[in-house]
């Protein structure tokens, strides 16, 4: 709390910083379903919740994001006498992988050979604010830290599956890829290995600008045209192929020993004991624009849904960064914010988390029935009701409008009648419906209608 | 995730900068027990929660926390070109009232006229840090804002007594006082007007310096020593006092009349319908030293415990300072970093907050039997346990060390001979015990004895 009383500053803005929001409870409460979805989930999952400052040291952080990253990192000011010179020594979360590296330098006689973490925080980037692109987001982050099994991906395939249906989707499908795949498919097609990560950026655009224009970027990108013809034909397949099929293909397109094959079998094979069975569609033409992937790559497809809502991937020399040598690794990040747009406009949250926040609003009848009206507030809450008490004794009226315009739907009042009966008003008001109920059924009468 | 892969930095330093803590599971899932209490608590009082930005544009902040304060400001660095100029923009949130205040206004034709909101997010200071004492750390409050009932005192007071109940602490009590009864005392007792907040200063000392430093402070001050000595005996009462005595003190001394009085009255009445019941003391000496509390105030004593788990009071002049009106305000702010400090040190958090996050690990007997662990592990998730799988098909010895390392209590094996027969070996790590368990029971197994 501030340190002493100021005067009213009328000519601040008090809007939120541009690119920021404010959450009021109605925001809160639908980001909080989903996080506490997210981490029951991944904690049955036997992943374990790490939280790092919102700060790093800026050493941390800077060059670790290429040139465009550096410029995105928000940059504090060293503090006390050196504010004044510019100079900053600390910078804000960007992402939640560096931490997690700096994390694992840190901390590696503490944590375990096989770590398991989910990590859900804030990060903030100095982007140019526009519609959906925020500066301040949330990230939720899964990795899987230590192991190059395929069980790795296939219990975070297991896992991501599990958050989508507990979240409600249906018919959503997990795309797979192998950047070895890619990789043997590029030289099969005659890509030079230099001009690899050219074609992935490109082939990376496929949903959004199409085939031709795709070629036209293999093209200006120094492939041949018969060349990037030819790649396009290997990686445009059927989406909605069956696994089995596709690896039939493979084989004939990069031999039966192709280990990024071999290593897409097994994690397919792995994934139908999990709840990403059936759920699972290999496509050749998934890139995914990061370069760091070093194995199988995956990604939310969402029927009728443009993008994804999340992704990820093996990156097995990223995360030792700080610890100086290679530490296997596969992670996914789910799109919370975009996870919250498309279900609040398709209607997927429960009523609970979209309606008031109260269940039950107790009247205050007169002055002198102020501590009746707090002592049966006490009963609801006891029996597991979120109950407000009107504050003031003001007419009944005034008290039913502001619990209609807080969408409360029920509203009680004890008055002289009801006192001397020993009965409670419980008013619906969704319905209009009035009912005198025994006070002590009371609770369990608005517990069983809200 | 960052977005080219780095080549090592050793050099850098691997800790969290100064003054801040990575939180590792054990941290997190304390941490996360509280606030989840806390929360559930505040949501049955009615409460609703709000989230703003870990940024305020810069003037939203500075001026509101006094001199000392606007240097504890962490500073953000404009973007882009004007980065060099050192010249700051946007500053990280100092506390959650400035932000309330904000929020108040901007949306002041959506909020309901009593609006009773929650707010459990980080706070940045420069403070330098100490033991105890950090830049970054988590406030709780809460706060009732728009009506000067005293039902509002009574229902903070009664979901602070639920939240600290919930967590387990017993014998603990709500300490309250009120300015106007503090004012009217010391001009009883002949201390000038203008020397009244002087005064509040020094008694808010009188626990940690005791009387006669007190006395010799309000002399420094500029209170003659008769008259300070006057003071010191009306504010100190035996704190185990009963409330209907010290009102009765406080009618002789101040007159049946007393505005101050007659208000704490009736909350103590109120307060007497929630679980606060039984647990209020008046105690006169309490001053909280903030100096914008305009009536009650309050702050939780736990026995054995210097100092607070929190306090607050209401302040009804402070919360519309960008409105440009006084709003009336009553809040609490609980000390959650605290609370989980004296919850570690007294064995207060239940077992499954402390133990391993992971129930139960299904091993990989060969190669083979990779798709059967991920299958298992399948059973037991769907029953509710946490579980982990062994990634690699290692020497079960090597497995098992792994999970007793790793706390984990129950280690699951699917040898041969446990698939032929269609039973799991269950091994409880605690005890040593090892039971072969029929497969479709081996979740309840695990679930009874967890």
């Amino acid at each position: 709390m501030p340190r002493s009383p100021i005067k009213p500053l009328s000519s601040t803005s008090t809007k939120p910083p541009a690119g920021t929001r404010d959450f009021l409870p109605d925001d809160v409460r639908r980001r909080e379903y989903v996080i506490s979805i997210v981490r029951r989930v991944y904690e049955l999952y036997g992943y374990e919740p790490l939280e790092t400052p919102a700060f790093e040291n800026i050493e941390t952080l800077l060059g670790k994001y290429g040139e465009e990253g550096n410029k995105l990192i928000f940059k504090i000011l060293r503090r006390g006498e050196h504010e004044a010179s510019g100079d900053a020594d600390l910078a804000l979360r960007y992402d939640l992988t560096v931490p997690l590296a700096r994390v694992i330098a840190q901390y590696q006689n503490e944590l375990p050979k096989f770590w398991k973490r989910y990590q859900i925080q804030p990060v903030w980037r100095a982007d140019r604010p526009a519609r959906g692109r925020f500066r301040e987001f949330y990230q939720c982050d899964v990795d899987a830290i230590g192991s190059l099994s395929p069980s790795v991906e296939a219990d975070i395939l297991g896992a991501v599956c599990e958050v989508l249906s507990r979240c409600g989707f249906e018919g959503y499908s997990l795309r797979l890829n192998h950047r070895l795949v890619l990789s043997g498919l590029l030289n099969a097609a005659g890509v030079p290995q230099p001009l690899h990560a050219d074609a992935l950026v490109a082939l990376d655009k496929l949903d959004k600008i199409g085939r031709d224009k795709v070629i036209e970027e293999f093209v200006a990108r120094g492939i041949e045209r018969t060349v990037a013809e030819r790649c396009l034909v290997s990686f445009d397949v059927d989406r909605a192929e069956r696994p089995a099929d596709t690896f039939k293909r493979l084989h004939g397109a990069l031999g039966e020993a192709d280990s990024g094959v071999a290593n897409l079998q097994q994690i397919v094979s792995l994934a139908e004991q999990t709840p990403a069975a059936g759920r699972i569609r290999i496509d050749l033409s998934l890139a995914r624009g990061l370069s760091y992937y070093t194995g199988a790559i995956m990604e939310i497809a969402v029927p009728d849904l443009a993008g994804s809502l999340g992704g990820g991937g093996r990156y097995d020399n990223l995360v030792g960064m700080f610890l100086g040598r290679d530490v296997p690794a596969c992670g996914f990040s789910i799109g919370l914010e975009r996870i919250i747009v498309v279900m609040t406009e398709r209607g997927m949250f429960p009523a609970d988390v979209t309606g008031s926040g109260v269940d039950a609003m107790v009247t205050i009848w007169n002055e002198e029935s102020r501590a009746d009206a707090l002592a049966l507030a006490g009963e609801l809450r006891r029996a597991g009701l979120r109950v407000d008490v009107y504050p003031e004794a003001d007419k009944l009226g005034k008290q039913f409008k502001y619990a209609a315009g807080s969408q409360v739907p029920f509203v009680l009042i004890v008055g002289d009648d009801e006192r001397a009966k020993g009965t409670v008003s419980v008013k619906d008001l969704r319905s209009g419906d009035q009912q005198a109920v025994s006070r002590a059924e009371a609770a369990e009468y608005v517990r069983a209608r809200r």
